[in-house]
């Protein structure tokens, strides 16, 4: 059952607008909008007229997250969040992020007026790519109570801090504690681009997100000798780049052993790093993710005695540093249910799926159930101005919130908030 | 035996004289001495302080370098070329070519002023080490006539070519033709530190060096695709880095595997080289150095077939590109037979070797015989300021010396250029 037409048109409004958005840069011929950069202004204007003539409110709060709150029949009834992040990286594509905020909007354009039985909060975050400040998710950080005199203090190249970056936007950092979230909220759905090739792999549109994987990320450095190239004999020389390649080939040995697993050495540095020198140091950086953190701490110790054992049988020292170690974190599982069942009923296999990439929905969910919608990237490619995401995909993700809309509004969730308040 | 009482008074010399020239630095606390730069007119001055009490006539040709000639018992008789270089690498040590040169100047002074049937030329190269312009042996090629037009013309990196440096100095490109070796030499020895560990490793203090390794220098690109090290499973991937890091380990089997044979890869370079994002292109170089060219050339073919098999098993496209690719030098049989007759005479075994650096004796080699004595590197250390040399090696290299101006006196080929002349 293809997606009907009246949502087709819904997509392609959808594409247009977050084409729009992309045009807010801070370069004149790319993407690149970072947290409270002027283009965000233009953003947050753009994105309002649109809410405005559905009878949204619509404000930034103090953290500078764009907030429209569409009322639901009874003006106590709880919220249902719906959002995505305007920040950008450098170069970007117009999906990543914008798309999670315009799906929400096309959502409540969708209802056509109609009331549920609770409110839709469209958030469109300030921040959670981390390129400004080289920290993420301060928008969602606000959310939960966690955007704090530590990271207001945080500066970005320009020596500028997060507090005056906010203060320059003309908001008032003493109201950042208003930005949290109350108690009325249902929950948060975030719809976003995979920014993987595993539904394209699978043939499907949409997936349901049910963990962010957890995430180890280190620094090692093989120590042998820097000697001449030329002069040393092979039996006589402490290669530390030699090491480090077969190390590298165990990584991605264990990688592909355990389910589910992704371990990546992305950088390697050998130093003198000439033509005609052996290498005497090289550095390399291991990620790894796994949605078990017990999965993934044990996939690291492996990979760590490894590489030990690689370095003493060829007279190598090897240290490493942990440099993040975060764990998974589950989303709701009422709610990723419910997002299966929607999926269903657009005429879709749902697909359960962990994201192995950070998202807003990893922070909010630290107070509230939630979940994501993941839609296929074509070629798996984000964080480039090549992203892109099919008409189609857009429809079926539109097709599949509004019967997650119509599940929530008979849920035992709401039913329970509703006899609470 | 150990070396004689005399032989160390002039070693320690050598050694002082040495760590004096290293003195004379373009850096006030490092040795850096490159081409034509002032501390070499220092370095010019020291030496010929040396040379002259013992009756030599000093001069600079046109190229820079110095050339001391100590006359033979026939003003017609030919010369026996002695030397080495006298600039450095950046940060260099005391011994790297300079120790040729002043070995040569104790020679001469252990004569004690007797005449032999040959004159002795002490060269001391302007350029060696390729530092200033890029381009090594500019001082030993003008003795060949190779230091022609073109090499003129190489600017540094402040744009002064090789001919105003010339000029800068004082000296008169004009010349230059004047620099070249006459019909009149017997042959060219260079004495050098080995710069590798194998003497060392052998408890060796001197080498006869048979050949000066050919080189193949080549750029390697493994093509994949980049993406999220999160988001994309290890059965989706295409990654560059862990295909070329397959490929280094196969080249260190390769060198390995053939006897003589050095393989190297000294860097790499994956883009974009960071944590999170899996290589989408790997770069990096090759360097092969073998005595015997066929060796080495089927070596580089077989490195790059095993490069596009590990490429095409992986999804991943490899291309490469030959930076160099330079015959081996035999050094003159008979000149080696002679240096391990008198590396004998000092009771020591000889041992023949390659060299797998470039030398100047490899320039010279191409118009007179050539040949050279290395010496044992403490640790294989050199191009670092660390770089030492055993006071009793250098006792043994003198000695050595001796003996080989001795049977050079009595050889078939001094008789063979005398009945000519």
């Amino acid at each position: 059952m293809p997606p009907s037409e009246e949502s087709r048109v819904r997509a392609k409004t959808v594409i247009d607008r977050c084409r729009k958005l992309a045009g807010f840069s801070e370069r004149p011929d790319s993407t690149s909008r970072t947290f409270l950069s002027p283009p965000m202004r233009d953003c947050h204007q753009e994105i309002g007229e649109w809410l405005e003539p559905l009878g949204v409110e619509v404000r930034i709060d103090a953290a500078g997250n764009l907030r429209g709150f569409y009322p639901g029949s009874d003006r106590a009834a709880p919220r249902l969040l719906v959002g995505s992040h305007l920040d950008t990286v450098p170069d970007a594509g117009a999906f990543d992020g914008a798309l999670g905020v315009v799906l929400g909007v096309a959502l409540l354009e969708s209802l056509e007026g109609v009331r549920l039985p609770f409110g839709i909060e469209i958030i469109g975050f300030s921040e959670e790519e981390g390129v400004r400040f080289g920290t993420p998710f301060i928008g969602s950080r606000a959310l939960v109570g966690r955007l704090d005199e530590d990271l207001l203090r945080h500066e970005d190249a320009h020596g500028t801090s997060v507090r005056a970056a906010i203060e320059g936007f003309g908001l008032k950092p003493a109201e950042i504690p208003a930005a949290r979230l109350k108690g009325d909220v249902l929950g948060y759905v975030e719809f976003h681009i995979e920014q993987g090739p595993v539904l394209e792999e699978l043939g499907l549109a949409l997936g349901a997100v049910e963990a962010v994987a957890g995430q180890s990320k280190l620094e090692f450095a093989f120590l042998g000798r820097a000697n001449h190239a030329g002069t040393t004999p092979m039996h006589l020389r402490r290669d530390s780049l030699a090491g480090a390649a077969e190390w590298i080939s165990v990584v991605e040995r264990e990688g592909k052993s355990v389910p589910g697993l992704v371990a990546t050495v992305g950088t390697v540095e050998p130093k003198p790093g000439v033509a005609n020198v052996i290498a005497g140091e090289t550095r390399l950086t291991l990620d790894v993710r796994h949605r078990v953190d017990d999965v993934r701490t044990r996939a690291v110790d492996a990979l760590v005695r490894l590489a030990q054992e690689i370095a003493t049988r060829r007279g190598l020292t090897v240290t490493e540093r942990t440099l993040l170690s975060q764990p998974s974190v589950p989303m709701d599982r009422g709610m990723v249910e419910q997002i299966e069942e929607a999926i269903r009923r657009t005429g879709l296999k749902p697909h359960r799926m962990v994201s192995g990439a950070g998202h807003d929905a990893m922070i909010l969910a630290e107070k509230v159930p939630s979940a994501m919608i993941f839609l296929r990237t074509p070629g798996g490619l984000s964080h480039n101005p090549e992203e892109t995401v099919r008409m189609e995909d857009v429809a079926r993700a539109l097709e599949a919130g509004s019967h997650l809309l119509s599940l929530l509004a008979r849920s035992p969730a709401l039913e329970r908030r509703v006899k609470r308040a």
